[in-house]
């Protein structure tokens, strides 16, 4: 059977994106694995399926590369909101998208008759240690020191859904990354393991950071983890709250807006081409 | 301008094709960059432009991921051949392909309408150490001592086109490819660099291989990488002359076969999926 798809990415972030508004998509743990195979498949770090909810627009289907389900995306469902109305799914710029992770709130920016940026609604960030969780003393754990590899780090805790470390340093193009992410990754301190974002202030609007994701290492550029460094930067007094604060990853730029009521994540959604594939 | 394309492998050697016998490609050297790239463009090894020829059936250029053009790719030029019977431009089973490293014969072997793999005529072996070019004495380099990074291997020297040192161990897996590749490849015998191959023979038909490319590092599979070491297996008396050998890559397994005209090689060649981008 043919198949069509739209390969799409955030920040590098790529998926391979499938219509399944009025078509179920076949075995999507085991399509995912060979899909995103970058020689023999199409290629990409998963497959989304837009699918049809009944509490909201559209829900999105995260399957990994390893043919696991995943919860969010926060780079992945910025283009399901290019796509739902590039192809003329959904007719307005304000929508909502199911995930594993609850139902989020997706603004588009249009030019042209296409999306070009998406904020997305990423939820509240959550400070208390036992939730996020991690094993440190005090009802937040801010400028926390913790001893990794016989070194002792100043960490900001969060969660957006997902643990975060953050470390401000100097330089993070300077991190040993390959080494020092999973030595906080397994650390005791972080029962479910953690995602470690190295981060610089370069001024009280622009931050740059490099991430190590449990489960993937380092990556191009991490959703969440954009949040969870803007929101330790406003609690460490780098950055103001209520401003948006541009976060320089290595696969491109999103803005981050942190607010007593929730954090806002915007950046690109962009379509990389279309194909057609026998299943 | 929308242009479709083939995405095609063989061994996990992969390439963007693009149909270029009635619509010339515009500016390949630029836009094989951002169509190689993995995650905002296509993704492969690069493109390849099938366009017509006053000598052959066909002409393939090649353009590398950094916008170089290639000579002749043995993978790339088995899925040129699927391309042309597959897609009606041919309607025969012995082609002839232009390259910039001559005209290259080829072979299809068809099922059901489609081709499943093709052997290419590689052209002969050469072996005087001038012409390969390496500088060790004598009229062969067969099983010669060659001293890198102060321990002594016996190298075979073989030109398939271009020039490749072949080292027979015990296991290649085992092998410090990352360490020891870049120290043949810079080798002060090696006035063009050298393409180094790590072999162990399995039995008198089957050889096991790893290969470190110049430029590349290493590779899942080299198709001239492979003809050297079943003409090198041949002359240290590992494997019959006029016989099909097994090399198995890391990619997948190519079969080859060493005559006094010419050595032969059969592989796969796989379309991926069909596409088409803005340019």
């Amino acid at each position: 059977m043919k198949r069509r798809f739209t390969k799409m990415h955030g920040c590098g972030n790529d998926y391979v994106y499938f219509d399944c508004m009025e078509q179920k998509f076949p075995e999507p743990e085991k399509n995912a694995v060979w899909i995103s195979d970058r020689h023999r498949g199409v290629g990409g770090d998963g497959i989304i399926l837009i699918c049809p909810s009944e509490v909201a627009d559209a829900k999105m289907r995260i399957f990994n590369i390893d043919g696991s389900e995943g919860r969010m995306c926060g780079n992945g469902i910025r283009c399901v909101g290019k796509f739902l109305y590039d192809k003329g799914i959904v007719h307005k710029t304000e929508l909502a998208v199911e995930t594993l992770s609850g139902v989020k709130r997706l603004s588009l920016q249009v030019e042209d008759g296409a999306v070009t940026s998406v904020t997305v609604d990423m939820g509240p960030a959550e400070l208390v240690p036992e939730k996020i969780p991690v094993h440190l003393p005090g009802e937040r754990a801010v400028g926390a020191p913790l001893e990794v590899d016989g070194e002792t780090y100043a960490v900001t805790c969060v969660s957006m859904g997902n643990p975060h470390c953050v470390v401000f340093c100097g330089d993070p193009d300077a991190v040993e990354l390959e080494k020092l992410g999973p030595r906080f990754e397994y650390h005791p301190a972080f029962p479910e393991r953690v995602n470690t974002e190295f981060v610089s202030v370069e001024d009280s609007h622009t931050l740059h950071m490099r991430v190590w994701e449990r489960g993937s290492g380092e990556t191009m550029a991490c959703g969440t983890g954009a949040c969870a460094s803007v929101v330790a930067a406003v609690l460490n007094g780098h950055c103001p709250k209520d401003k948006d604060v541009t976060v320089r990853l290595r696969g491109g730029d999103l803005s981050i807006r942190y607010t007593d009521r929730t954090v806002w994540m915007t950046g690109e959604a962009k379509i990389a081409f279309e194909g057609e594939i026998e299943l």
